[in-house]
């Protein structure tokens, strides 16, 4: 089959490579019929993930069909649909026990592992590890092209966003950052009632779109950002503030929105390490949250797509072939100029 | 009646002042029987709090009697003996409806005025507003001694330790600084079934110290505290790691112990802000949180004193009268020279 | 002043009473410019509620304009626009402090005390203890007929239903009763991103008017309701299952609507014992609740009302002047035949 | 080899079976070192229990070594030392995913299958399907008697007792009935910081193992039970009441010791249904829970076995070897003549 492989940082091809194959009974073989790219990748191909190393086929996002299944798969069977969710997970081990599989022991240590650990979903098919526990089926009236923002995106931020933000009835809410995951932090706030989302990012086309996917408020970042959202929320800041960019300086923006006793909910993939004002926070009783998604909320956000109460296609803004998968880089590598959420990805 | 004046950085003054008396409806005014000394106190005396002003009566700690009440208050009378909070609190406002009067909004937008916005407790007599919503009953079988260190340093090591570190059976923690407020924290954790409660300390004293206040294992900061931690928790951290000093380092230690999915609860008040490794953090999953004691837990506190479940008069080391109210600063200003936690201080 | 009188069961009078003064400094006095019956008056008018003794005033819940204040009195001054809410509350006892006002050991045991305990809102004017913790601020866009219905009938709803219920994004919700608390109940799940609200109710008008609260789905209720309910939800039923009504048959049949793991949320007033299935139920996890409201979500209500979140006055079916009151229980006594909600009664 | 076979109401056999072997490539066979008997054991053979079938194999409790595993069990090999606990879970269903295995959608919709649905541990071995999500590997310094005892009894009293009646620090809490299930929720409620826990039986013996348990009071049941009890807790009742009996009188009993905003917690099996105080109950703002163990609780208990913080072993009272089951059942079904808790059952 074809794939896309990492040949060390800033390269990558689209090539022939062996088809996957059922290692372990517990194993599944997907082909892929929908993928699309994340930042992680881009961080990949920067060579800032010292774990990815030369050959790997990228990706960790897919919905697509069940062409195989070992022995011990009981609740899936070859033909089915599924979804390919960003997180492994065994099932059993103390942290999937809790609800965190981010950091399943039984697969790495970590839940992260296509396109990181074992080979991606960038590809005609992938091999998937634990698929009873793992993979997750995708109701009827669910399209690929919905589902596949359920991979990732959509889940992290509801997860580490909204839920990990404690985001409560009558809240309100400032988001930083209305990139793809800052914009599913937008659009599944309404699920617990915030009565106040403020999107805030430097970039007109994101705070527009922001506003299209529920944000009631939008402030153009600058020096007066902090200003302007107090002056919104009664000279106190926000319930809850939402960093999803990654960088010191808007983590420093999100922790200065915040009311005392309010919750800063960091999505941000951090590159290094950032300077915070625990002189000032300290006597706010400040709650400060942060973390890789673990994809549990798929079942309910599936529903909450089935239902119509979230349109999670809307995130999908450009189209691609597996043929243009270097295209689709390009155009997702300069999202705002190209006034790009995500990319879809499907075979010819 | 006596009381002891700020007089500006380094200067403190025991001397004459008029008398409280009762300016609201709401107000109590309590003879001081019992009071003692904060770390907070020592901050003031440093220069480092700027609200506090020249002629200022210092603390916020006290047990006594009440002399005087308002027409509004109905709870108490005079000759009860109470215990004064650190915090008052209207009983409410948004926050003190939330349970976090920390930072009720009526008496100035912070719970903390006893020595800071109004005349506090070490004196003869303090006048208490909001006497009401703000003072609790001490228990017969509770003595001052006991009582006083429920005034600040047991609910701080609790709530902003125990509670906000979410401790959970089974879990283990750890404790970095064995001072006061630490070791409140490593008595308090026992109250939720912790399976092992690590303190860490440069001072042997404290160190032994808190193994007789419930610690398991004790470990001497230094270079090998991370590796020493880890060892004793399946490689991975612990689940809380409770930070009671207020330094950058000693945070950063803190951050170090915790396993991914865990709590870092900071105690310790900042002075400066805090380089925190964000590109390590991120993706562990880590809930940190800080802030300034609410004082809610007393009543559960004073519960425990009296069941003889806690035993609170082992934190007063050092005793004194208002006449050495001076001497008294000067141990517990030097408390790790002294083998000193708390200090007593009684009229004569 | 006029007022509201219970002369005994079946007995009522609009007639003169003396006006309400200030007794105690946590006092306040409000002038009544709306107000309306709930069903716990009409209980009481049939002699059922043993504490409400013949002179009593009447209603328990207003909205108004206060007249006078007491010297304790901090947060409102004469001339506010306040909600009187159907509870009264200290703010200090340990019920107040845990958020469980409806059990304020201060106001008598209970905090439903007007028209209860002491002399209540059907009247020109009512004397309202604890005046600092227990009225509420309206704000200027809220109504007075918007506001009047959070005094009791919404808070309920939301507070012993959809919060006691634990409703939570995604879930099933089924409501027994579509009266104004079992309509307060289907407005208010919205705000928790229920999936599924199935209103479940004998009358046709009531199952209509269901629809337009916000219900997904109704069930005329009959020896096929828990079949049809089962039908919608996989088999197993639903997450969440309200009762608002009060009779041992609605409750069994509320009972038997929950799937294995769920809550039933009792919001009826129960007259007698209920026999329940405990042999079916202990083997399913089931979680019941009940209880009198607190009212202490009345700031998230009112500032759901005013961003218009929630629309509260399409509870106000009927309107009538204080010289009409035997008429307006007249029409809710009977409100199904006349298609009454909640009437609304001024001044004239 | 030799199993206790079911074979009719009244009438059970330790005879000849063939032996178990791999059937699913996620099954495990464990040959069995110690099990025991359990109240439901009681309740199959008075013929209660429809879906259990003649020539039904018994027992849902064992510790043993595993001696074959199917090629997709991952985290047991063959010479491991297991608790087999009375809950089979697929890991993967919604059921099992919420932490509520006790429902497990796949293994047959409800997750007790040990003696009811397939064959169980009364024998020399078992087949345990989804072996990977169902085992528990015995830490070695646990000893299999220690470990008998957490396949079923205390999760029991620990799950559905103290987490379902939500105790926490300081609450007072009565447990009506002190057999093997009430005592073990008495021994664990000390792990969430109970201030006070009430043990109620009509029987002497079991009221003392109980202050051996860790009841800090007794108290002996009879018409005097509710009045006692309120006098123990400043006359409003208990926070958490305990039912670990299974009869109507019992729960009502338990009922009426709760005070307004508190917890009732059924762990009883019930046989008929149960007519509850509604008409009382309704506005104290009561929590009712009941349910079957889910078993989850299995790591901290090990934990806390494993540590000292637990003494399970004082559960087993009576001790058999497997050619004595039918002595062990004729002193397990008269527990209270023999003074027996648990009974141990071992190979010859």
């Amino acid at each position: 089959m074809k794939a896309l492989v990492y040949s060390g940082p800033g390269r990558k091809d689209w090539r022939d490579v062996p088809d996957p194959a059922i290692q372990e009974p517990t194993d599944a073989v997907v082909r892929v019929d929908t993928t699309t790219i994340c930042g992680t990748d881009l961080h990949i191909l920067h060579g800032d993930v010292a774990a990815v190393t030369e050959g790997r086929i990228l990706g960790h996002e897919a919905v697509g069909t069940i062409t195989a299944v070992g022995d011990g798969v009981k609740a899936f069977a070859v033909g089915d649909r599924v979804l390919v969710p960003a997180i492994t997970k065994c099932g059993r081990c103390s942290y999937c026990l809790r609800g965190m599989p981010s950091h399943c022991q039984t697969v790495g240590g970590i839940g992260w592992i296509f396109g990181h650990l074992i080979d991606g979903t960038q590809a005609e098919a992938v091999r998937v590890p634990f698929a009873d526990t793992s993979l997750y089926a995708v109701p009827e009236n669910v399209t690929n092209e919905q589902a596949i923002f359920l991979a990732d995106s959509l889940p992290t931020g509801y997860e580490v966003g909204v839920l990990a933000g404690h985001v409560q009835p009558g809240d309100t809410v400032a988001v930083v950052g209305a990139g793809a995951v800052g914009l599913s932090a937008i659009q599944t706030t309404g699920l617990w009632g915030a009565s106040k989302v403020i999107a805030v990012d430097t970039n007109k086309f994101r705070l527009g779109t922001a506003l299209e996917f529920g944000a009631t408020d939008i402030v153009e970042a600058g020096p007066g950002t902090r200003e302007s959202v107090l002056a919104m929320t009664d000279g106190l800041g926000v319930d809850v503030a939402i960093e999803a960019v990654g960088f010191p300086e808007t983590l420093q923006t999100t922790v200065s929105l915040v009311r005392p006793g309010g919750h800063v909910a960091n999505i941000g993939v951090h590159g290094v390490a950032v300077e915070l004002p625990l002189h000032e926070m300290w006597i706010h009783n400040i709650t400060m949250t942060m973390g890789l998604v673990d994809t549990v909320s798929i079942p309910i956000l599936l529903k909450m797509v089935a239902s119509g109460r979230i349109a999670s296609e809307k995130m999908g803004t450009h189209r691609f072939t597996f043929g243009q998968i270097n295209e689709a880089y390009d155009v997702f590598g300069n999202a705002a100029a190209h006034e790009a959420l995500k990319v879809v990805i499907t075979p010819e």
